[in-house]
């Protein structure tokens, strides 16, 4: 295994007083390559770790898994030492009935680090695709509020980079499930919701996701697709994210800073 | 054309003292089908507005239009009074030669909304699909600490939202000639460069490209694409946006705040 998200490099740093040499950490960013039963699945540019995670989450959230018991096995491929790339590599091995044969004939792509939707090259197929979830039970304001510093905590070795996005499962307690961190935001809840079925904690009802940046639809529509039936985030949703959650009785919470937070969709919020 | 970007909704506003009704304005997103000589090529989750740019200047930053004279004609598919999603299609008309039977064929899939790279199952060409660019020549630090509040002010009509991201075609005197918005920030790229390359400049040599968000490989690749030779964002560079930047003696350019940056690559920069 390569070493971790973060790579110092030399710079010139600006300041009012001149330019001056120094160092900064970035975060790697390199193209994982997604294999289903030796096949090309798709390429994402993600922050290496996680891998297994992430294809396996990736898969599940594309409707490919359905659970871990599509799941035969998932490994990186190939000979390090001979070839470098190979490590960005991952194999999955399913159930052979759930890849259909246009997948593998590459009619219809699946890709990448934001987007749910690549080659469905038709609009059709978008509110469909998503089954209907069990609406959350027992979350509470004073939980939700408690999610941002628990998730912030959780990717602490990562903060000093600025280029990380997080994702979070908790559960309505406020219990940290699972979490993982990725330069690109849907990579870091493929990954958390890879862990999940990795763990054979599936599907995740009851369950909060919460991301670090936006939610669209992408992010809306892999929550589903795990049965979360919550999503909380810090910022902004979009109108597709909104009426999905709501076609679906799924929670969506935004703008969740401190106590304060506005609900999108699905206000089954117990009283404080 | 269908009204802009943003959408009024009902939320409920979660404070101290309790759950309040009240109202919200979220970033439209939907998807946007675009096509090549009338063959569907992807599907990307985008605000509407520009679609058109969206589609040319994707097709710029994926290699299948090199220029102005390669495009015949761009329009939106269909009959909106009988088909709504109809206004959610944009057909390029593109020089025959520039389509390669592998896409037609679906062999090889281009999308979405953050992926310069989806459906090329594999990693070989990641760093050769970009030609080398001549280094911007005369770029300041003074004009560069203008440039995001010169964004900011350029995509004032939607700042309420919290959701959308900026991208702008500056030149080194900082005069801001193409900018564009979009729920995701490759997308803003490629809206800013369609504009570029709708109005016939193009190449867009010595310019800088400023983004709103982060700088991955992809917006590099991108900018790379349309032959902007400076990068610059108020956020974090990746490892891979840094190495590709240093690769094709490209400036880039990272958090971007008043007077202060890092030069992270092409550290060529007139002193003061």
């Amino acid at each position: 295994m390569r070493d971790a998200g973060i790579q110092s490099i030399k710079v010139l740093i600006r300041r009012d007083d001149g330019l001056f040499a120094g160092d900064d950490c970035v975060v790697v960013e390199e193209p994982l390559e997604i294999r289903v039963n030796d096949v090309s699945l798709a390429v994402t540019m993600r922050t290496p770790g996680d891998d297994e995670a992430l294809a396996v989450g990736f898969l599940a959230t594309e409707g490919i898994l359905s659970g871990p018991t599509d799941l035969f096995d998932v490994t990186r491929c190939g000979d390090s030492e001979a070839d470098p790339d190979a490590l960005n590599i991952v194999t999955a091995y399913v159930a052979p009935e759930r890849v259909k044969a246009d997948v593998l004939t590459g009619r219809q792509r699946y890709a990448t680090s934001a987007c749910g939707l690549c080659g469905k090259a038709t609009l059709d197929s978008i509110r469909t695709i998503a089954p209907k979830i069990n609406s959350i039970v027992g979350l509470k304001p004073e939980v939700l509020a408690t999610l941002p510093d628990r998730l912030r905590h959780a990717q602490q070795v990562f903060s000093r980079t600025g280029g990380l996005h997080a994702a979070g499962v908790f559960d309505v307690n406020g219990e940290l499930l699972f979490s993982a961190e990725d330069i690109g935001r849907h990579n870091a809840v493929d990954k958390a919701i890879g862990k999940a079925l990795l763990a054979d904690r599936w599907p995740l009802d009851n369950t909060i996701l919460m991301v670090s940046g936006r939610a669209g639809f992408e992010i809306v529509q892999k929550a589903l697709m795990a049965r979360i039936p919550a999503v909380a985030s810090v910022s902004a949703p979009s109108s597709l994210a909104v009426a999905v959650a709501r076609e679906h009785n799924m929670t969506l919470i935004g703008f969740l800073r401190g106590s304060s937070f506005n609900v999108y969709a699905g206000p089954n919020l117990a009283p404080v």
